[in-house]
């Protein structure tokens, strides 16, 4: 199994995503302020989750520079994460066209967890075919203490969607940022 | 006529396939876990559509590793595949808007009994072009029973499905899971 | 200029137009057969336009091989061509959709017509800057009489599509033929 | 960071922006020229916009070609560039619904506009990874008067769309044509 195979298809579904999500901005029928109103809500949905892939296919594209070789596991957890990723356009538009209501809210927050679970799955994964804990992704994640915080804060904000959609908008902002700087990380340990 | 372009070409097609699916699960315009309800039995076809090309991802890749020369007739067969593989967002969606009735449930099944002969014909195409029973593949392949098998299931499917829906869906899981430990005919006789 | 990314581009571009034209492949709302007939004629449109676009990218992959350098001209003389096959998606809905109607057959041969001369002009500029007349590209394509015949037989359609659309439909599907036998011209030269 | 992973999934979100916007041209429900009358606006839209992308496709490889590290910082600006062309769709299909209403044209110049800041902000970011002043891509761009002139531009159309939308569309076929010419700047200095 080749790796840059595995890179390129990841890409490709990516970019596919990140740009088909541009689809759930309907032209509006109208031709005012007043028709655009309704698309803001949708539209800072559609940044909010451009930059959570643009982060996700950041750090896929450096967990898999310490990979060398492919199997089938790693194969079909890498398939399990985008499964994940490709729900995202769903959510976005659902949350857009809802953007006070508790359960589309909450239902993106579940999205981004499962993501983030699965991120972790291909993380470990990948650990447990490179020689486990010596390997140079488990050195690089060490004990992983920003992806444990991110699962902790989805958690609480699919809980908080039911008292207060925006508290948990405000944390799945939070998360982007906690990670659109750039992980060290890997970094670090490869050089 | 270069293997790394066909091998491209075929990893954006079904990148394409795999991700437009998701379009077929429209944003409900309720906001509530009714206005959810209708969606499940399109989620699920989702689940179970991603997991078949995924598949067909998977052995494709495998397949292609063997080839050595690309001719006309490959490249056909190969486009022949790509085709069927395009009609299962479409009969995913049919089905999942009908759950239980037989005839999307029946062509369900037609999209993947032909999908499953074009990756034979390609398979054949392969094999006689690189030294018939003696190429690589052949080797790999042998008998082909799992194959042949999912042919046999799928017509039974077919069947089943316009007397009972749910065994037709019990099959598709079936076959799927049959082909989800990947394959390691291929990767035996390349050792 | 490198021919690789054009090369990627092309073919990212062409993946996508020949997938998205299964969207118009629309779920019907009904689930019995007779939802179904509506749609043949537009899956039959998806047939001929598949097999056109796969003719397409096949002949465009042949051509490319001469190429050596790429500069403005010919990135726009490419850009050109995919503007013409971009436009293929739309024609086959609106064909598909009415079958019996003479100006959507007609607009059907109008784009394949300007797709061929889209064609003819990159072929053009690809000569041009690879030695005129000795090039490898222009030996190859000699006096390019199933170009001109098919440019002919696409006028011949559009005019007949306002008499007899089936006579339009019959020979689009000739022109198809004609060009599905892969065109052994380049490979000769390459020998 | 690997600068082909970069190129890759760049030219992979370009060609899938530059495909989907013609799902915006919609199969008409009729069947005659009077049906195709109100698409005529939304196709030239779309030709002027399939034109700004490929001049976008273009320009980017050409200042890639110039990039020998990526960071974090190039990535993010390359993702903000990605960003606001993946609005064109968007803003193309709205203007073309509207081809004489102030507010859509305005706003198709300010995504225009936003994407050529995008473009800018980028091209500082190479610049000062690599050298600054000194380096190759500053020395190809210069003063980048080009790039001033079309800002200014676009900042003069986006305020004549409120008092007469044709002139606003003549500068943006106008800023278009200044582009259209390949940037000889780069190729001069890389040479």
């Amino acid at each position: 199994m080749n790796k840059t195979r595995l890179e390129a298809f990841s890409d490709g579904v990516i970019a596919i995503i990140i740009t088909i999500m541009v689809l759930e901005l309907k032209v509006p029928s109208g031709n005012d302020w007043n028709s655009l109103r309704p698309l803001l809500p949708v539209f800072l949905g559609y940044i909010l989750s451009f930059i959570y892939i643009g982060i996700y296919w950041n750090n896929h594209h450096h967990m898999l520079h310490t990979v060398s070789r492919v199997n089938g596991k790693i194969l079909w957890a890498n398939l399990h994460l985008l499964f994940w990723l490709s729900l995202i356009p769903f959510v976005t538009g659902w949350m857009g066209q809802n953007p006070v209501v508790p359960l589309p809210n909450a239902l993106y927050g579940v999205v981004l967890f499962m993501s983030a679970i699965a991120y972790t799955i291909l993380q470990g994964c990948i650990i447990s075919t490179h020689g486990g804990q010596d390997s140079l992704l488990a050195r690089a994640v060490a004990k992983d203490r920003k992806g444990k915080v991110s699962l902790l804060l989805y958690l609480v904000a699919i809980v908080m969607a039911f008292c207060n959609e925006w508290g948990a908008d405000v944390i799945y902002v939070l998360v982007a940022v906690l990670w659109l700087i750039p992980d060290p990380r890997i970094e670090r340990v490869l050089d």
